[in-house]
């Protein structure tokens, strides 16, 4: 279960050029279409984009796209897109009215190092860049690939995923009323908070490549067994992490009665459902064979819950 | 300055197609790439969406592509995408951290009808819908020409269009520090806010309809000039209007001592700048002929301040 020699290289190697990337989208200069760029709406959406974060969201881009050898800059503009809206979700899901978090990552949330509209309007305007730049002839040269992508962000990031996903969450804390969802409930509210954005990454490297339907398949479940892994494991760290290791407080989950697979299967039961996930996501990169070894190290890293 | 026959009920009949068209892409059915969309999410998009309006800015695409005789499916489904990102930015603008408006339309606003939390994710997954709508099949058969929306409309809604304006807006009410915009700001956060959208619609039916660049130019000269006409007649409104003709309070912008062109010219100058852009809009007209008639009727339905 060792990383290959060079996985947290190939890591921050990537975090390095999205970060720079993501500097670049985000310069004050207005492109065509736009009149200004008004500087604290500006500064807000850099606050919530720039500056740390293992950025692996577009690390799953680049690696599922190098499977089909497509060059990596392009792999780098969909994973940058990507991570706008992953940004953007940060944002919102913060604000006082959501889960209410006054730090990420360390550092105040936007609503705190701001305001609350201003994050309101930063959220918005990162998650209309991720199009925009989707849509950019340099993510891809052929136009129905972009509108491919374009497509699936807005599945993955929509009513049906990301966005409905953070409704069935704020549902299932009981927000609107009694509420104990099962571990299919469970299941469902986190394929589509967490998953869907993790499972796009990996389709998007995918339709970049022009991958036929095998392929596209297999990398597919890949990231939906690395979306479900990737938030077990995330519970599981907070049952079990010691605060000072993790960074961050542990145990809320249990505290607030938050309805995780931890909670509904026990430790024990989450940690052979993670293992059996990962098994699963190792497999389905057979086809690919050592190519994909950067892919599989990834299930292994997202397993150790050092995300 | 007569309507032309027929302008009110050609303005409902698009209003009806544009609803019903609404209310086929909020059905609860999942889409292709969609898990399931969560009820109570999808009852406050379509509480944001749904039942009236006049429709201004879908008519605005259908009767710009009608000078290219673009079908007019394609520009409905165009100006439904166009729709869904007005509506979640009334939506946002609505919410207590902004404008904090209970009522909107004489009906209770989305954080009212239902929760703020909610409000944030029917707000976000609109707009992620009108990319989503944007980049159809349905839309135009030519992947290129839906790219080019996709890209038009997130320049038009994002940090430098509409989101920026809004920006530019609450700074101008001072609540970041003391303001107070002259008449070049004002154009600007108004061009922005208000501005952006309208000019994107005139934009979308060139675009649809494949127009040179001379016709394509001279829709962009109408929509700016409409754009702003708009923000006017709204603000001579306010100055203005009986209560109970207007059917909402007015004279609210000068109790609150907001940055508008009719506090910086006075109701004259406005009124003159007004009459102005309405006749810039119609001359911008002259190369379509009689076939633009619709739309010079809108521009002087726009200054009757009657939308």
């Amino acid at each position: 279960m060792d990383q290959p020699q060079g996985f947290e290289a190939r890591l921050a190697a990537c975090a390095a050029e999205i970060e720079a990337l993501l500097e670049r989208l985000l310069s004050a200069e207005p492109l065509d279409g736009e009149r200004t760029r008004p500087p604290r709406l500006l500064a807000a959406m850099r606050h919530a984009c720039l500056g740390g974060g293992k950025r692996l969201r577009p690390f799953l881009v680049v690696e599922s796209a190098a499977l089909f050898a497509v060059p990596r800059a392009r792999a780098l503009m969909a994973g940058a897109a990507l991570e706008c809206v992953h940004c953007y979700s940060l944002v919102h899901d913060d604000l006082p009215a959501m889960d209410n978090d006054d730090l990420r990552r360390g550092r105040p949330t936007v609503h705190k190092a701001f305001d609350e509209a201003t994050a309101v309007l930063a959220g918005d305007a990162l998650l209309t860049l991720a199009f925009d730049v989707a849509a950019r002839p340099e993510t891809h040269p052929d136009p129905a690939v972009r509108l491919a992508l374009v497509t699936a962000l807005a599945r993955a990031a929509g009513v049906g995923g990301m966005a409905g996903g953070q409704m069935l969450d704020l549902a299932a804390e009981g927000r609107f009323g009694p509420a104990a969802p099962d571990a299919e409930g469970v299941r469902t509210l986190q394929a589509m908070k967490t998953g869907a954005l993790l499972r796009f990454a990996c389709r998007a490297g995918a339709l970049l490549g022009g991958a036929g339907p095998a392929e596209t398949e297999a990398l597919d479940r890949y990231g939906a067994a690395l979306g479900e892994a990737f938030q077990i494991a995330d519970d599981l760290l907070d049952a079990e992490g010691d605060p000072a290791e993790v960074g961050k407080a542990t145990g809320k989950d249990a505290a607030a009665g938050k309805a995780t697979l931890v909670a509904l299967l026990g430790t024990g039961g989450a940690r052979a459902r993670l293992d059996a996930l990962i098994a699963a996501a190792e497999t389905a990169l057979c086809r690919f064979g050592p190519a994909a070894e950067t892919l599989r190290a990834t299930a292994r890293f997202v397993a150790a819950r050092r995300h």
